[in-house]
């Protein structure tokens, strides 16, 4: 299992030529009922359409139709880098045809490809706020104009198309473009890299889809020029912010702007990997590992000042002033996935679940029309719904909005559930893993031999209970995940006990298709204590179930009870509820202090009651309301 | 004592037409030694001279000469609104030369007023980033471009001249400019305002200086139209952030940018005191009370956002990410100044002295030629020594820069110093109060008779020792503030036992010259509490002495032990030393963790030994140091 492999299909959003587990492909790994599917089903029926009503009527896609006609320089709707949105969503619409095929969503995106590769310019350059006059030059402002990074969401869209079994209109404009990128950028062009990454892991997709060197080669120098100071600072962006402070394969932890940070080390990975250069993939391990130890809420979200929406220090996670935006949260499973690939480490696919199921599922609104851009862990106020046809800031309050002025949340939720079949399964020289949990057909082929899988749940993440059918005619190795908040218990499967080893129970042998392997994941509830050097967190504790961070909201209070005057109670039993959990908590009376420091601490709440904790991604789903995922710890 | 008075004198920054405690003019209130007059001595010395070199070599003083000669459309230096930088200091030099009256600073002084004069334009306008052919016009930019903030600050550099006994250019050019502002945006002008308050206040003293209803008038409808949407919001900038989200007169509580906030709040004291509007009044008690019930940091800072330099939401007052600029904790003295002169209430005096120790003279460095303009309360990493001659960002490291980009505070600073005297004292129809310690002598009258009176200490804030002497030939009643921290203690005062009420201990009768008072302030270290719902700081103390915030600096501790990893042993005993306090801390090996939260709670430390705290305001001056004021609680 740990053998390199050659890529031998197409693999969904990242195929690298070399690694230790095979990517599945979109017709290979298919998601086919429960929790995920009803996920995906909402972004086929409403998310994708949202966002496309929405670029429509606010005219970011009429920027690309006033681009080809000549007037998009009198004219251009929204900020510099709403290209991206409209990528994002061709991208997400790729994968969904990929999974449905559906004919009416099939001439709505070639329509709207059409209109995009109708404002390609002759040199294939494609941009619709640069270069034209009456606009600014091309390229003349690299750390804020986002050019490059349009271009890398444009090439993610041609790959998923690509991967997606089409070579058509799209690709041949992402290839036009990043042809002309190569010439600007290339050995031979000016020594300069983007303000904001994304270019880089999307060029070396498009190189590994088209095989296409130049473009593995050009992502390999947009990597190797960053870190050096080559971006101008500003009063409130240093260095830092652009990631361009220390050389990618020097630097300990990722830091400066979240989702570029998480977009420069995933593109890192697919470099490392393309040139068979281990210290760079040591480098972004060492980052992901310290990282992950200081620097990672518990959801998974990551990026604590909302001040350049950045990291902050080891152990600064403030939960009421998380910032943990969701494309932040979208970066850090893009770059999870790439180590999985790379390594193999069953801790990476930890991290991926704990992520899309709290900090990416949290965005989107149970109706799938509005969306947080920020995740917060503790909501103080009571907010008011928002009006859904007006252009939002950033969601900070405690209801989601349907649109914002950047918008880069909605596009980005809509292509990862478009493609989140392929963070479930891979395949390797002599094997199967399963490395998420769902209602999953598989159908590939391991050592030239077809093989197919059946996982199917009884409500996952709500219930653990899991059944997996292998029909395949050699023996092979299926290796399943056993998630860490499973804890070192041996495993229940396929009649016998076996424990992780780790990160997976491993089975080689001959599967019978009438025996199904059934798995029971234990998902009782359990206090989990932050890290005391958490500052922000110190005495308190949140409760977990199986994978899925739980909270309270004000709308499980007794009427007029707010989060902020209850503790959890230390040593009450935590019961089990269907989706979450029941506990006892002591309701503490909102003092009326004229200043908030004194001579004594506290006392301990005076009244009693039980309250109900719910699934952290579903809170804010009925009407304004408080929340907090750490409570604070009252004596028994 | 709690009668309405005209005002007689003059009176320092604030003088207002009716109050209930008349503040005294500087040749009334003077210090003459100890603590605050080192403070002084360095202002005078070096503050002031670091202000104006600064300014002088980077061009900001030179903008006025271009403006003046017509080039300066071509060569601006610095931001929009570095103007105010020249006016602040100019109102420095003005409250210095009351107090020192020195020759040198004089002609440094009048040829500096003499270089801004000369930029005045006809009609009265006075800007150098605006209206010029190349420039962008007058007013076009209100919510960003800072011209009547600049204006204000010019109004209080003249009124800083009134005060202290002259009549001259600056006056004349503030007079002009005034007159301006008032076609522009009086009752027949614009119906605007200022994206930054600031001409407010200024608007009121200066007419309160000249006796000019119009100034006076044009306040009150600055302050009336505010709160009602006018200003044009931005992606990251709401109307909260200006200020405009809500009528002074309805808001319960300051919110928004810091700085802005506690500006409009003074100004709207001023009004309200000026015409006599009560319900305008009691707002402004209404947002200070609630405003210090819940976002107030124990130094008494103020503003917990590092985005937007915003108050946070209530109890939101992460010591880490605490912003607490410099600007703001002057604006909260200035706002809480002018609600003392107006209600009498001692609890405003108790708020400036723990603002003015702890949260403004933490900004100087020790040797005046370095600032603060954030002033965190947990500094977990080292910083590096600032390089001397190089513009910095807002300081945010363990170390303060020389100058900023944004180089509000250290001109702030230097204002606030000079005048700082004027905090000290007060008079009322039949009496005199003290509101806070220091070495002070006192020349005024009370009811028409001559009063003198001495203030002497042992070296206060850090001994408690206060001696007072009153010679007057008729009866008074002298009123001495006791601060909240002392406690409900009896004071021993002139040889008998007072008891505080309402937080003065009163003394009506005939002074004897001969005998003085004596009055001993209880100074040892005390354990203080944070409110359990501000999360960033649960289970933690701090310790403070007197007025002093101490804190605990790596520079004490033992080699290569930083902050994070110790915590305060509950129960042991806190020792007095000179200037701080000692006690027993228990350490913390810094773990190892791979994920910042686990299944039980974090032992106790493991090991022990005695810490130095020392006083908050002194920390950073011995080279790069990690710090923290609240520390976590290790049981018994």
């Amino acid at each position: 299992m740990t053998d390199t492999l050659d890529a031998t299909t197409a693999g969904g959003p990242v195929s690298p030529s070399r690694s230790v587990f095979r990517p599945l492909g979109s017709e290979e790994a298919r998601i086919v009922g429960g929790f995920w599917a009803h996920k995906q089903d909402l972004n086929a029926t409403t998310i994708i359409d949202h966002c496309l009503t929405w670029m429509e009527r606010i005219g970011w896609i009429g920027n690309f139709d006033r681009a080809a006609d000549g007037t998009v320089a009198d004219h251009h709707d929204g900020i510099e880098f709403v290209d991206s949105e409209v990528y994002k969503l061709l991208e997400a619409m790729a994968w969904e045809l990929g999974r449905s095929n559906n004919s009416e969503l099939d001439r709505t995106y070639r329509s709207l490809v059409s209109r995009v590769a109708a404002a390609q310019e002759p040199d294939g350059y494609l941009h619709t706020s640069f270069g034209r006059e009456g606009q600014r030059p091309r390229f003349s402002d690299l750390e804020w104009g986002h050019e490059l990074y349009c271009f890398g969401h444009l090439f993610q869209a041609a790959v998923a198309r690509l991967r997606t079994g089409h070579d058509d209109l799209i690709v041949d404009v992402a290839r036009r473009l990043a042809d002309h990128v190569y010439i600007e950028f290339g050995p031979n062009g000016r020594d300069a890299i983007c303000g904001h990454p994304e270019i880089e892991p999307a060029l070396a997709e498009l190189g590994r889809a088209l095989s296409e060197p130049r473009y593995l080669e050009l992502a390999r120098i947009f990597i190797e020029r960053r870190g050096r100071g080559r971006l101008k600072t500003t009063l409130f962006q240093s260095s830092e912010y652009f990631l361009d402070d220390i050389p990618v394969r020097d630097a300990n932890v990722l830091r400066g702007h979240a989702v570029r940070a998480e977009y420069l080390a995933a593109g890192a990975v697919d470099v490392a990997t393309e040139f068979g250069d281990a210290e760079l993939l040591d480098a972004v391990k060492r980052q992901w590992t310290n990282t992950l130890a200081a620097r990672t809420y518990l959801t998974g979200g990551v990026g604590s000042h909302h001040q350049n929406e950045e990291f902050g220090s080891d152990f600064e996670l403030p939960a009421d002033r998380a910032y943990a935006e969701t494309c932040a949260a979208i970066g850090s499973v893009m770059l999870s996935w790439r180590l999985l690939l790379a390594t193999g480490e069953a801790k990476y696919s930890d991290l991926i679940e704990r992520t899309l199921l709290n900090a990416v599922l949290v965005s989107p609104r149970e109706d799938g029309k509005a969306f947080y851009y920020t995740n917060t862990l503790h909501q103080r106020t009571l907010g008011s719904e928002p009006v859904e046809d007006e252009l939002s800031e950033r969601a900070e309050a405690s209801l989601r909005a349907p649109w914002f002025e950047v918008s880069c949340c909605p596009t980005n939720v809509a292509r990862t559930l478009a493609s989140v079949a392929s963070y479930f399964a891979t395949a390797s020289s002599d094997g199967l893993q399963l490395h998420q949990f769902g209602d999953l057909d598989v159908a590939t082929s391991v050592n030239g031999s077809p093989v197919r899988l059946q996982m199917r749940t009884l409500g996952y993440p709500f219930d653990g209970h899991v059944s997996i059918t292998v029909e395949a005619d050699d023996e092979l190795e299926l290796s399943v995940r056993i998630p860490s908040w499973a804890g070192d218990a041996a495993i229940t499967i396929g009649g016998g006990t076996l424990a992780a080893e780790d990160g997976y129970v491993r089975l080689r042998r001959r599967f019978d298709p009438n025996e199904p392997l059934l798995l029971d994941l234990p998902l009782a509830p359990r206090l989990t204590y932050p890290d005391p050097r958490i500052d922000a967190l110190r005495g308190t504790a949140a409760v977990e179930r199986g994978p899925l961070v739980l909270c309270v909201e004000s709308t499980d209070l007794p009427a007029a009870l707010q989060v902020d005057s209850v503790s959890l109670r230390t040593g009450s039993p935590l019961r089990e509820t269907p989706d979450g959990a029941s506990v006892s908590i002591a309701i503490t009376e909102p003092g009326s202090a004229v200043w908030p420091y004194g001579s004594s601490p506290s006392a301990d709440g005076r009244s009693e009651t039980t309250v109900e904790l719910r699934p952290y991604f579903q809170w804010a789903n009925r009407g304004p309301s408080t929340m907090r995922v750490f409570l604070p710890l009252a004596g028994e």
